[in-house]
């Protein structure tokens, strides 16, 4: 995955984001608390993840599918994006 | 959407299926069928409808992104499909 | 499902507005609309088609989980509340 | 959230290998992998997300909203878990 320095950095901190998002999470099953706020916490590392999923495959559209060197490497990239969309429109 | 005449025979084959299945859904609403009834014909419409928005989408991918005739028909079919995937991964 | 009359007849009202969306998507088809036309007539009825299925999840929540008669009948529309979760939680 | 303390346990060590999953997300971005990888990761992350998720709300049916104490726990229980669902049926 081709893509500048800045990008990747901001990649790396909203991963290392969910990961705090998880640690919440595992501090609330393990002091037993309550079911709802449970809930509400992998809701939120859910939307997180989600919103990651979004950015990185709408930057693969865009870098990979699009501006393709060819028309092959297009094919190609389409092929995966279409192998990964299958795990989402269910 | 240039497709081939026995394509579209299929996606309004698909399209009259799903309206089916809305008929049978008015009906059980109508004689006050049970709700996990009513649920499971609605979350049948809904896998179908799934279906077909995963192979339209998929058409689309291979069709207007990926064999787009010049640089800016890929971009305008890539943003298109951006868009229209900001409504599933939430 | 009991439900009122005037419930019935909004969700009757409801279905019959998903039917008019397909109706639209068919003449969009027939007509070889352009393919993202097409896309965004189906997310609408995609959404129109969640928002709806929400609702009666919800009321299934709240009539028959919550107000269930007898521990035996909340019981089994919890399961059956389980069975529909399954297929959106994917 | 009361449960056994094996219920506990295999919450932890689930919530534990996203985490791990998500260390190789990072890793992958890190070495600039290919995007198809990344996204694969990211989809792997998500499910497994979205299991843990289908597990929490099913056991939250049946120990909060099935067998509450009283009929206004289930009633706050069934809330929750309306609110919490909303966030999926987009």
């Amino acid at each position: 995955m081709k893509h500048s320095i800045s990008d990747k950095k901001k990649l790396i901190t909203r991963i290392n984001r969910i990961k705090g998002q998880l640690a919440a999470l595992s501090t609330a099953v393990e002091a037993e608390d309550d079911c709802y706020k449970v809930m509400q916490l992998l809701a939120s590392c859910r939307g997180a993840m989600n919103g990651l999923m979004t950015d990185i495959v709408n930057s693969h559209i865009k870098d990979h599918v699009v501006k393709a060197a060819t028309k092959q490497d297009a094919s190609d990239a389409g092929d995966e994006l279409i192998e990964i969309l299958g795990s989402f429109l269910k």
